[in-house]
């Protein structure tokens, strides 16, 4: 381990921990630890100290910039949020500041918005890929833009001439997560073969036009009077659910409005597909890069004493 | 307890088995036991005995009729499902019969469809409150019908001329209980207050035309943003999976089709208001009286020796 000066960025989301080691503009090591959702009663100042430790036998980092969930309620120190439209100014300016055993720290703070159905919504961590992807791709910051981030909250983020207008969150990894693991729907059938041919056939559902609720069922009765495997029930459902989100995201938006993908490069590749099904030709960016761009983005656009 | 000549008619369903004593035509007694669902590796046979044993002493009754999970592949013994289109004589005939230490039982057969869009469906319990009724209210037998029975695994029934033609599947109460307690969208307050309006909220929102999955964060983007209780968010997200299995379940149902609800008369006034709020008038009719008239229809249909 270098002794060098060295900074620390990292994304601190529900269910992970990611830092990341700067020295320079280099990358020059990683670490992982526990999300703030799984720390299990731990302070999360201490489970950050405990995920540092490594790197501060050589010495402490000048600075740490997180974003995500370590702005949370339940995870660091409570950041605001941005009111949308909101751009990288408005967003960096309502960091939140505090200091780790003497060090500098910075929070990203989220963003919220209330959409046209008078609705509120938030977002915290995305926002950082988001801006991240304007500064990897600028030609993102022309016009009407549609950057779907897909996961367990996926964001579907309305980006008018760089600036982040609204958003509208789809649950849809956490709920696929509770009908594969925690539901009858699944538990028929012992065999896991078949998985791309149920998602083929959820989502070709999902396009249907039929409803969401009425086609969940059709993953235990397939496996009972069809002959269907467990396998292809956990596709089934993940092509509806997933098949579900990009038709209701995409129904109120205007007719040619491009579309970036950004975020797990297999998971963008299957929603690619599903908006390829629905006559789109989204761009994808990489979740991690937009990740790394928007947390150094933030550093640069903070002003450290 | 009395002694004399006794049988026994019983609905053991996933979540729980229930027992009614009849002598004669008087139910004289009940009991209820664990759910097919709720073993726990107990063998269904000797969960029977033991929820049978306090009337044995006396004296074995003179035969059993079950429905439900007792004819599930996790049950007492797999019975049959019936085709649809489906009426009493052929539901009563493929009922499956075995003896219990030399008691006759019989376990209802289930129902099975092929719908109009290829899909299969099927019920085990259901189709016994429905022929019951269809004793207890012989005008469903007339024309064509919905019968709604709400619950973990919803079924509406198309009737026509007192004859199941098909049904379709809404897990709606699994998908709810999962939502209430498994997911991320109600922990945020720790305030209970709120659950009706919450439900006219999740309820005026399923009618407005939105999706279900567009609608589930709201829930808890809710209690973050606008002040409202986890009571609040409990009742939206029942509201919201309730109207869209309505306006889902009535979308393709010829208009005028008279609607009757058949379940637990709370669930069902529940039911009844959304689908008053969508233009129909249901009629109620008492889950449990459905089923024991079912039960009672069937074992007077049985050949008995």
């Amino acid at each position: 381990m270098s002794s060098a000066a060295y900074r620390v960025v990292g994304d601190w989301g529900t269910s992970r921990l990611r830092l990341f080691r700067q020295e320079g503009e280099r990358t020059v090591d990683r670490v992982e630890g526990p999300g703030v959702g799984m720390l299990d009663g731990l302070a999360p100042a201490q489970a950050l100290r405990d995920a540092l430790a490594p790197w501060r036998r050589d010495g402490d980092p000048q600075r740490i910039v997180l974003c995500g969930m370590a702005g949370a309620r339940i995870g660091l120190a409570e950041a605001p949020y941005a009111d949308c439209p909101a751009g990288v100014a408005e967003w960096s300016t309502r960091a939140r500041h505090l200091e780790l055993d003497g060090i500098p720290v910075a929070i990203a703070a989220g963003l919220a918005c209330v959409r046209d159905d008078g609705c509120p919504d938030v977002m915290r961590g995305e926002e950082t890929q988001v801006f991240g992807a304007l500064r990897l791709a600028p030609e993102l910051a022309r016009g009407a833009r549609l950057l779907a981030l897909p996961g367990t909250h996926g964001k579907w983020v309305r980006l008018d001439d760089g600036r982040v207008q609204s958003f509208r969150t789809f649950p849809s990894g956490e709920l696929y997560a509770l009908l594969r693991d925690r539901s009858t729907l699944t538990r028929v059938s012992e065999d896991d073969a078949g998985e791309d041919e149920g998602f083929a056939d959820g989502s070709a559902r999902a396009r249907s036009g039929d409803g969401l609720l009425g086609g969940l069922f059709h993953a235990r009765a397939a496996q009972l009077r069809a002959g269907r495997t467990r396998g292809w029930a956990r596709g089934y459902l993940s092509g509806l659910v997933l098949g579900h989100e990009v038709r209701e995201a995409m129904h109120d938006q205007p007719a040619g409005t491009p579309v970036t993908l950004v975020g797990d490069p297999g998971l963008c590749a299957r929603y690619a597909a599903l908006l390829s099904d629905a006559g789109h030709a989204p761009a994808l960016l990489d979740g991690d890069a937009c990740a790394s761009a928007g947390l150094h983005l933030l550093e640069d656009a903070l002003p450290w004493t």
